[in-house]
């Protein structure tokens, strides 16, 4: 299945992705090219297999025009390779959801035994009937917890992901599936995800915030992911909050990932279930043998003072980073993700308070900070949706 | 003289205004509509009067094509009026600076006032001959120090411009010139200078940091201003780098402003002075009653520990605010620039020191941070630059 050939083919691809089903007679007015170029252009991507007629259009008087659709077979998976997890769904060519399957990885073991654990996702998913008759994959998205040069798919200096310096995940996937693949950071597919599908779907600037494992943002100008010019915009996990704060995995001191990524979560509840402090951190620990960001609001929604301490000061850092960048890129939307991020309206609070107390007030008069709708879908959902205008898109040029 | 009337004329209109002069065979290759077309698009330019043939062209074999080049009657005014002085400067088609003239102002005198010692300053050129024969100035941007909406070009509740609120800046000036005139805050219109004329040039993504009587950054994505969604990007000055520091006039405390604006600066010098700690800033205040980031680097070049203590601890405040902004922004460059910035290379090496320490090592990995080449005309020429476009580019959409 190829690409549209031109710029208004692409218009329309575009336009049937983003807003479903649309008549003929519509159609053939959205472009500025004459109705005669433009009907001409639909009929090309009826040929070429990526449109169809899907029933006749609600009548707006007259002879009753063809409602045209892009074709029921396309399949897009997006694919979110998180720190401890891979999440991989299959959608249709707007990107619901059809089916959805997640497993517990770990990124450290490779590039090849973690895509082989998600190539095998894929083939169960294929033979439980998930991608239709064929089985054919139109296009892939991945998302991986580190910086990636988009231009060829391929992960650098990531530093959770020993082993995937370099890897050329793009093509190496490609020519396993026989498909058009693109990689990228996974806060940027979450951004994308939301600006598809979430709570981002009409502002053209915005920030996404990703509190996981790791903690990101994912950078939208007028409507397209910044990636910055080596690809590692957004990286704010080490921006130093305090002079002499604990010691981060990234051997600098007072990161903020180091007070409040998961790991330093999960290291602070640990904490507070051994010396006592928390008696439901204590039993959770008892019962699990692990404590996690999950545990953590689970306990403060039972009361647990200690815990709902660990939320809000960790709020109260990720606040003040984001009032900083709050100032100077002055977004419509930030929107607030990742597992951490599930901790829920305690640590929204704490966000809120500080970036609105904090930031320039002309930048949060208008400001709304909310959390994800999507949830833990704005990956999967970003990565199809990347993956979609490999076949949709025109190519990027420049 | 009225903008081009499309994509083709205003592109080649850019090519003459960046590169100057260019043979007319070569202008015809530069566009993808065929070289028939091309011509008459340049026909058409030189029939409305704002291209003209500049003589013969340095042969390529064959006949000899003409050399075409903007006519030389063009002439842009840049204005930027700062805290506590006014620059205005004519500059021909390229932003070549003709004549410049700086007078000391006080922009809280409100806008009927800074405005008419603006247009003063103005005839003062005209009359002096530099507008040439017709006097006639073509387009004129003017720099202010506070937020503005780009739109409409008015100022939008500026901290430190009382009376200039939603005052009709652009209309006003407009209307008393006779030509079209574009309105940006300063920060925004010395990007542009910078990416025009100096280290910037050829860089797509890169941020221009202004240390002057306020702290602000100008943001470049993709060649072009980013303002954000309430025009109020890169607005850092009141970014908190110490929760405890020094209340700053915008109510809140320890703003990077209040460490290191050009106001802090001289508060820190005045009193290094009074209280007998720096012998060389007593002296200089003994002699001039007032002292400012120039007496500062005075007394730090001639051997003065207080003064070079004052600007290494500016430098690593502002430095901290950008180790964070380039973890986020991932720039290809950073252009220091302003008042304080005259402070010159110890405030640079100090910066330097902090963001190479605490940025993501993936984006200092090739990040030139340099003082600008432009010092204090950048902000002329760029808001000349950003008003040529009122006369040589398509109106921007959207």
């Amino acid at each position: 299945m190829a690409r549209p050939e031109n710029a208004a083919q692409a218009r329309l691809l575009a336009r049937l992705r983003d807003d479903g089903p649309v008549s003929r007679a519509e159609l053939a007015e959205l472009l500025p090219v004459g109705r005669t170029r433009a009907l001409a252009e639909l009929d090309a991507l009826t040929a070429r297999g990526l449109v169809h007629q899907a029933g006749p259009a609600a009548s707006r008087g007259g002879r009753r025009s063809a409602l045209i659709a892009l074709v029921p077979e396309l399949r897009f998976v997006g694919v979110d390779i998180g720190a401890t997890s891979i999440d991989v769904a299959v959608t249709d060519a707007h990107m619901r959801v059809l089916a959805h399957e997640a497993e517990r990885s770990d990124v450290r073991n490779g590039p090849d035994a973690v895509l082989e654990q998600m190539l095998g996702i894929l083939d169960r998913l294929r033979q439980g009937g998930e991608l239709g008759e064929g089985g054919t994959v139109h296009a892939m998205g991945i998302g991986v917890p580190g910086p990636v040069r988009h231009r060829d798919g391929v992960p650098v200096a990531p530093p959770i992901m020993p082993g995937w310096d370099r890897f050329p995940l793009r093509d190496f996937v490609s020519r396993r599936l026989g498909c058009p693949v693109v990689v990228d950071n996974d806060v940027n597919m979450m951004a994308v995800g939301e600006a598809h599908a979430g709570t981002a779907k009409s502002v053209a600037d915005f920030l996404f915030i990703k509190i996981g494992t790791g903690i990101g943002a994912g950078i939208v100008v007028d409507g397209r992911v910044y990636r910055g010019v080596t690809g590692s915009a957004g990286d704010i996990g080490h921006v130093q909050v305090e002079e002499f704060g604990p010691t981060c995995a990234c051997g600098s001191t007072g990161c903020l990932e180091a007070f409040f990524g998961g790991a330093a979560l999960a290291r602070d509840a640990l904490a507070a279930a051994r010396s006592g402090r928390s008696a439901p951190l204590a039993e959770l620990f008892a019962r699990e043998g692990r404590l996690d960001a999950h545990d953590v609001s689970v306990a403060a929604a039972a009361g647990d003072p200690v815990a709902s301490a660990l939320i809000r000061e960790g709020g109260r850092r990720v606040g003040q980073v984001l009032a900083s960048l709050v100032s100077f890129f002055n977004p419509g939307l930030i929107v607030i993700g990742g597992g951490v991020a599930a901790t829920g309206h305690a640590l929204l609070a704490e966000i809120r308070s500080v970036v609105y107390r904090r930031s320039t007030p002309l930048a949060t008069g208008n400001l709304p900070i909310v959390l994800s709708e999507l949830g833990g879908l704005a990956g999967v959902v970003g990565a199809a949706r990347m993956a979609s205008d490999e076949v949709l898109a025109l190519p990027e040029t420049g």
